[in-house]
């Protein structure tokens, strides 16, 4: 298992593009809008990792609502497996708590599922799989 | 560069051990007290990137006071870097703030440097350099 991602909550996608190209030294080399998600993402690449950042489209977001409670920042940090059916039946097997029996579509061609941040102390871990 | 560790502060480095040890299906591969951050480690390798989870060993430890004022959970994200005093400059020299002029001894034979916050929109953002 390895981080595919983290997952960074910003309100300005564009200047915050801007300042990770910056930081990072390397372009966003996507966006993309998730509209069940309520979110605009932007990709780059760090090594096998990326680094996300995440936008909300409306006031309902969960982006906005969270960065109205904890301001901007880390939000998630997300792991790659091969089979999230059988991670998730597995993890709740173990007695952790999913924040959704089934995975949903995520960015980035990805099936995600998020474990309760209190299963990780306090941190918001989403397991994600690249679609076949 | 890559991300060279994800930082996460917990309170109870021993039952935060275990869960993560079930969580990420690693063993911790080393733990370790440092003394002048007045912070216990432990590390767990996950693909090219690490795992820290970081816990005061006094109250005025900057984890505790990090977890007092915002909770347990995602604190920082270290990217490894080939020569972190020209870093330093090159960041300086691009108007960055940097929490410290010249890098620290940190965990795991590094030698780290934090910027601001703000300069990465919430996100406490870490160099890290492997000691020669």
């Amino acid at each position: 298992m390895h981080i595919d991602h983290i997952g960074i909550a910003v309100t300005d996608l564009e200047s915050a593009i801007k300042r990770y190209e910056s930081l990072l030294g390397v372009p966003c080399f996507k966006r993309e809008i998730v509209a069940s998600e309520q979110v605009e993402t932007a990709f780059f690449q760090t090594g096998e990792s990326k680094v996300e950042l995440l936008a909300g489209t409306s006031e309902d977001s969960v982006i906005n609502k969270y960065i109205a409670k904890r301001g901007e920042g880390m939000h998630h940090v997300a792991f790659e497996v091969v089979d999230i059916h059988a991670e998730i039946k597995r993890y709740q097997s173990m007695g952790y708590q999913m924040l959704s029996d089934a995975p949903k579509s995520g960015a980035d061609d990805k099936l995600i599922v998020f474990l309760h941040p209190r299963e990780a102390y306090g941190v918001l871990v989403e397991l994600c799989q690249s679609r076949p």
